[in-house]
Protein backbone atom coordinates (compact mmCIF):
# COMPACT_ATOMS: atom_id res chain seq x y z
CA UNK A 1 0.00 0.00 0.00
CA UNK A 2 2.98 2.17 1.04
CA UNK A 3 4.64 1.20 -1.97
CA UNK A 4 1.93 2.60 -4.63
CA UNK A 5 1.57 5.46 -2.51
CA UNK A 6 4.80 6.33 -3.50
CA UNK A 7 4.61 5.20 -6.77
CA UNK A 8 1.89 7.56 -7.47
CA UNK A 9 3.43 10.48 -5.53
CA UNK A 10 6.69 9.66 -8.45
CA UNK A 11 4.03 10.47 -11.22
CA UNK A 12 2.09 13.58 -9.79
CA UNK A 13 5.11 16.04 -10.43
CA UNK A 14 4.74 14.94 -14.20
CA UNK A 15 1.40 14.40 -15.07
CA UNK A 16 0.27 17.44 -12.81
CA UNK A 17 0.98 20.90 -14.43
CA UNK A 18 -0.38 20.12 -17.93
CA UNK A 19 -3.23 18.50 -16.88
CA UNK A 20 -4.23 21.12 -14.18
CA UNK A 21 -4.02 23.36 -17.28
CA UNK A 22 -5.72 21.55 -19.65
CA UNK A 23 -8.66 21.12 -17.01
CA UNK A 24 -8.67 24.63 -15.81
CA UNK A 25 -8.46 25.49 -19.38
CA UNK A 26 -11.52 23.75 -20.56
CA UNK A 27 -13.60 24.65 -17.28
CA UNK A 28 -13.64 27.78 -18.67
CA UNK A 29 -15.09 27.03 -22.07
CA UNK A 30 -17.67 24.91 -20.63
CA UNK A 31 -18.32 27.54 -18.31
CA UNK A 32 -19.30 29.93 -20.87
CA UNK A 33 -21.52 27.41 -22.86
CA UNK A 34 -23.52 26.76 -19.27
CA UNK A 35 -23.77 30.71 -19.17
CA UNK A 36 -24.91 31.05 -22.73
CA UNK A 37 -27.22 28.27 -22.39
CA UNK A 38 -28.37 30.30 -18.90
CA UNK A 39 -29.09 33.07 -21.72
CA UNK A 40 -26.41 35.87 -19.94
CA UNK A 41 -24.29 37.07 -22.14
CA UNK A 42 -22.43 39.41 -19.77
CA UNK A 43 -21.22 35.87 -17.75
CA UNK A 44 -20.38 34.52 -20.91
CA UNK A 45 -18.32 37.46 -22.10
CA UNK A 46 -16.21 36.86 -19.48
CA UNK A 47 -14.33 33.98 -20.54
CA UNK A 48 -12.52 36.73 -22.99
CA UNK A 49 -10.00 38.83 -21.47
CA UNK A 50 -11.34 42.24 -20.33
CA UNK A 51 -8.79 44.15 -22.73
CA UNK A 52 -8.94 46.25 -25.73
CA UNK A 53 -7.02 44.52 -28.01
CA UNK A 54 -8.09 40.54 -28.08
CA UNK A 55 -8.92 39.88 -31.72
CA UNK A 56 -11.95 38.11 -33.63
CA UNK A 57 -10.26 37.00 -36.68
CA UNK A 58 -12.90 36.23 -39.33
CA UNK A 59 -13.16 38.27 -43.08
CA UNK A 60 -12.20 41.28 -41.08
CA UNK A 61 -10.40 41.45 -37.57
CA UNK A 62 -12.33 42.99 -35.30
CA UNK A 63 -10.73 44.45 -31.61
CA UNK A 64 -11.89 44.66 -28.28
CA UNK A 65 -13.97 43.15 -25.03
CA UNK A 66 -16.51 45.86 -25.10
CA UNK A 67 -16.95 45.54 -29.41
CA UNK A 68 -17.26 42.09 -28.89
CA UNK A 69 -20.05 41.92 -26.44
CA UNK A 70 -22.02 44.72 -28.02
CA UNK A 71 -21.91 42.73 -31.62
CA UNK A 72 -23.11 39.54 -29.48
CA UNK A 73 -25.92 41.18 -27.65
CA UNK A 74 -26.77 42.79 -31.35
CA UNK A 75 -26.54 39.21 -33.08
CA UNK A 76 -28.17 37.15 -29.96
CA UNK A 77 -30.52 39.85 -29.47
CA UNK A 78 -32.87 37.18 -27.86
CA UNK A 79 -33.45 33.79 -26.00
CA UNK A 80 -34.71 31.88 -28.97
CA UNK A 81 -31.34 33.50 -31.29
CA UNK A 82 -28.95 32.55 -28.75
CA UNK A 83 -30.24 29.13 -28.71
CA UNK A 84 -28.82 26.50 -27.00
CA UNK A 85 -24.77 25.90 -27.43
CA UNK A 86 -22.97 22.94 -27.27
CA UNK A 87 -18.89 22.51 -27.44
CA UNK A 88 -17.36 19.25 -28.76
CA UNK A 89 -13.61 17.72 -29.32
CA UNK A 90 -12.09 20.31 -27.34
CA UNK A 91 -8.78 20.02 -26.98
CA UNK A 92 -6.48 22.27 -24.84
CA UNK A 93 -2.82 22.77 -26.51
CA UNK A 94 0.09 24.58 -24.32
CA UNK A 95 1.97 26.76 -25.80
CA UNK A 96 3.72 27.60 -22.70
CA UNK A 97 2.43 28.01 -18.94
CA UNK A 98 1.10 31.30 -19.36
CA UNK A 99 -0.42 30.62 -23.38
CA UNK A 100 -2.38 27.59 -24.69
CA UNK A 101 -4.34 27.22 -28.01
CA UNK A 102 -7.21 25.56 -27.92
CA UNK A 103 -9.73 23.78 -30.46
CA UNK A 104 -13.00 22.75 -31.25
CA UNK A 105 -16.39 22.67 -33.12
CA UNK A 106 -19.76 24.18 -31.64
CA UNK A 107 -22.87 23.65 -32.17
CA UNK A 108 -26.07 26.12 -31.88
CA UNK A 109 -29.69 24.33 -31.71
CA UNK A 110 -32.25 26.90 -32.82
CA UNK A 111 -35.60 27.08 -34.00
CA UNK A 112 -36.11 28.96 -37.52
CA UNK A 113 -37.21 31.63 -35.27
CA UNK A 114 -33.92 31.72 -33.97
CA UNK A 115 -32.82 31.43 -37.40
CA UNK A 116 -31.78 27.91 -37.64
CA UNK A 117 -28.90 25.23 -36.55
CA UNK A 118 -25.77 26.81 -36.94
CA UNK A 119 -22.23 24.93 -36.81
CA UNK A 120 -18.23 25.96 -36.82
CA UNK A 121 -14.79 25.16 -35.59
CA UNK A 122 -12.42 27.51 -34.16
CA UNK A 123 -9.11 27.88 -32.86
CA UNK A 124 -8.54 30.16 -29.71
CA UNK A 125 -5.73 31.60 -27.89
CA UNK A 126 -5.88 31.84 -23.98
CA UNK A 127 -3.99 33.18 -21.69
CA UNK A 128 -3.71 32.79 -17.85
CA UNK A 129 -4.15 36.57 -16.44
CA UNK A 130 -4.84 36.88 -12.53
CA UNK A 131 -8.48 36.16 -13.41
CA UNK A 132 -7.43 32.88 -14.69
CA UNK A 133 -7.01 31.56 -17.96
CA UNK A 134 -9.13 34.07 -20.62
CA UNK A 135 -9.45 34.03 -24.35
CA UNK A 136 -7.55 36.70 -26.51
CA UNK A 137 -7.81 35.26 -29.95
CA UNK A 138 -11.05 33.64 -31.50
CA UNK A 139 -11.01 32.19 -34.95
CA UNK A 140 -14.50 30.41 -35.22
CA UNK A 141 -15.37 29.97 -38.37
CA UNK A 142 -19.42 28.92 -39.38
CA UNK A 143 -20.07 26.24 -41.73
CA UNK A 144 -22.82 25.91 -44.22
CA UNK A 145 -26.19 25.21 -42.55
CA UNK A 146 -26.37 21.56 -42.49
CA UNK B 1 21.51 68.48 -35.31
CA UNK B 2 23.03 66.83 -31.99
CA UNK B 3 19.64 67.71 -30.21
CA UNK B 4 17.67 65.86 -32.82
CA UNK B 5 19.87 62.47 -32.66
CA UNK B 6 19.70 62.37 -29.24
CA UNK B 7 15.71 63.01 -28.98
CA UNK B 8 15.95 59.82 -31.72
CA UNK B 9 18.13 57.66 -29.28
CA UNK B 10 15.94 58.10 -26.77
CA UNK B 11 13.05 57.11 -28.69
CA UNK B 12 14.87 54.17 -29.86
CA UNK B 13 14.35 51.85 -26.88
CA UNK B 14 10.46 52.26 -26.61
CA UNK B 15 9.91 51.60 -30.15
CA UNK B 16 12.71 49.41 -30.95
CA UNK B 17 11.43 45.55 -29.64
CA UNK B 18 8.15 45.46 -30.67
CA UNK B 19 8.83 46.70 -34.04
CA UNK B 20 12.13 44.44 -34.63
CA UNK B 21 9.73 42.02 -33.43
CA UNK B 22 7.26 42.70 -36.09
CA UNK B 23 9.29 42.87 -38.97
CA UNK B 24 11.17 40.10 -38.13
CA UNK B 25 8.11 37.80 -38.12
CA UNK B 26 6.72 39.47 -40.96
CA UNK B 27 9.88 38.64 -43.13
CA UNK B 28 9.44 35.33 -42.30
CA UNK B 29 5.87 35.22 -44.17
CA UNK B 30 7.14 37.46 -47.15
CA UNK B 31 9.71 34.81 -47.34
CA UNK B 32 7.31 32.10 -47.30
CA UNK B 33 5.62 33.49 -50.35
CA UNK B 34 8.75 34.44 -52.46
CA UNK B 35 9.46 30.54 -52.02
CA UNK B 36 6.13 29.95 -53.22
CA UNK B 37 6.23 31.67 -55.86
CA UNK B 38 9.54 29.94 -56.92
CA UNK B 39 7.87 26.64 -56.90
CA UNK B 40 10.01 25.57 -53.43
CA UNK B 41 7.35 23.65 -51.30
CA UNK B 42 10.54 23.04 -49.08
CA UNK B 43 11.56 26.30 -48.64
CA UNK B 44 7.81 27.48 -48.14
CA UNK B 45 7.42 24.67 -45.44
CA UNK B 46 10.47 25.90 -43.50
CA UNK B 47 8.57 29.34 -42.07
CA UNK B 48 6.64 26.47 -40.08
CA UNK B 49 8.21 24.75 -36.74
CA UNK B 50 9.71 21.43 -38.07
CA UNK B 51 7.77 19.61 -34.58
CA UNK B 52 5.31 16.09 -34.65
CA UNK B 53 2.90 19.27 -32.53
CA UNK B 54 2.40 22.01 -35.11
CA UNK B 55 -1.38 22.07 -36.03
CA UNK B 56 -3.29 23.29 -38.83
CA UNK B 57 -7.21 23.87 -37.92
CA UNK B 58 -9.76 22.97 -40.25
CA UNK B 59 -13.38 20.99 -39.94
CA UNK B 60 -10.74 18.34 -38.33
CA UNK B 61 -7.22 19.48 -36.61
CA UNK B 62 -3.83 17.93 -38.27
CA UNK B 63 -1.19 18.08 -36.67
CA UNK B 64 2.80 17.66 -37.65
CA UNK B 65 5.82 19.08 -39.91
CA UNK B 66 5.95 15.98 -41.72
CA UNK B 67 2.25 15.70 -42.28
CA UNK B 68 1.78 19.19 -43.42
CA UNK B 69 4.43 18.99 -46.06
CA UNK B 70 3.29 15.77 -47.35
CA UNK B 71 -0.46 17.22 -47.55
CA UNK B 72 0.97 20.11 -49.36
CA UNK B 73 3.19 18.49 -52.14
CA UNK B 74 -0.38 16.18 -53.36
CA UNK B 75 -2.95 19.36 -52.99
CA UNK B 76 0.25 21.24 -54.93
CA UNK B 77 1.87 18.80 -57.07
CA UNK B 78 2.28 20.96 -60.07
CA UNK B 79 3.41 24.72 -60.44
CA UNK B 80 -0.34 25.53 -61.89
CA UNK B 81 -1.83 24.20 -59.16
CA UNK B 82 0.65 26.15 -56.98
CA UNK B 83 0.01 29.96 -59.09
CA UNK B 84 0.64 32.85 -57.67
CA UNK B 85 0.23 33.42 -53.79
CA UNK B 86 0.23 37.12 -52.08
CA UNK B 87 -0.05 38.03 -48.89
CA UNK B 88 -2.00 41.38 -47.78
CA UNK B 89 -3.18 43.00 -44.63
CA UNK B 90 -0.56 41.35 -43.01
CA UNK B 91 -0.68 42.17 -38.97
CA UNK B 92 1.85 40.97 -35.81
CA UNK B 93 0.13 40.69 -32.57
CA UNK B 94 2.73 40.25 -30.11
CA UNK B 95 1.54 37.61 -26.84
CA UNK B 96 4.78 37.98 -25.56
CA UNK B 97 8.57 37.90 -26.30
CA UNK B 98 8.20 33.99 -27.40
CA UNK B 99 5.15 33.90 -29.07
CA UNK B 100 2.54 36.21 -31.30
CA UNK B 101 -0.34 36.03 -33.82
CA UNK B 102 -0.63 36.84 -37.27
CA UNK B 103 -3.55 37.67 -39.10
CA UNK B 104 -4.00 38.26 -42.88
CA UNK B 105 -5.59 37.36 -46.16
CA UNK B 106 -4.49 34.95 -49.04
CA UNK B 107 -4.53 35.51 -52.30
CA UNK B 108 -3.69 32.58 -55.07
CA UNK B 109 -3.98 33.33 -58.78
CA UNK B 110 -4.36 30.25 -60.70
CA UNK B 111 -5.21 29.44 -64.34
CA UNK B 112 -8.26 27.38 -65.24
CA UNK B 113 -5.59 24.29 -65.35
CA UNK B 114 -4.25 25.46 -61.79
CA UNK B 115 -7.81 24.94 -60.47
CA UNK B 116 -8.48 29.02 -60.48
CA UNK B 117 -8.01 31.47 -57.40
CA UNK B 118 -8.56 31.15 -54.21
CA UNK B 119 -9.27 33.65 -51.23
CA UNK B 120 -8.90 33.93 -47.30
CA UNK B 121 -7.86 34.95 -44.18
CA UNK B 122 -5.86 33.15 -41.58
CA UNK B 123 -4.99 33.48 -38.01
CA UNK B 124 -1.21 32.13 -37.56
CA UNK B 125 0.33 31.62 -34.12
CA UNK B 126 4.13 31.95 -34.34
CA UNK B 127 7.02 31.05 -31.88
CA UNK B 128 10.03 32.38 -31.63
CA UNK B 129 12.58 29.52 -31.46
CA UNK B 130 16.63 29.23 -32.16
CA UNK B 131 16.05 28.86 -35.83
CA UNK B 132 14.24 32.08 -35.82
CA UNK B 133 10.02 32.57 -35.50
CA UNK B 134 7.88 29.63 -36.82
CA UNK B 135 4.63 28.95 -37.17
CA UNK B 136 2.78 26.76 -34.61
CA UNK B 137 -0.56 26.75 -35.28
CA UNK B 138 -2.39 28.13 -38.40
CA UNK B 139 -5.98 28.93 -39.16
CA UNK B 140 -6.54 29.35 -42.57
CA UNK B 141 -9.86 29.55 -44.06
CA UNK B 142 -10.87 29.35 -47.82
CA UNK B 143 -13.66 32.09 -48.96
CA UNK B 144 -15.86 30.74 -51.79
CA UNK B 145 -14.58 31.20 -54.97
CA UNK B 146 -15.15 34.59 -56.47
Amino acid sequence: MKAIFFVLLLCLPLASPAVAQESAILAVLNQSAIDWNRGDLDAFASSYKNAPDILFIGRTVSRGYAEMLARYKAAFSTREKMGTLSLSQLEAQPLDERFATVTGHFHLERSAAGEGNSDGYFLLVMEKTAEGWKIVRDDSTTLGAK
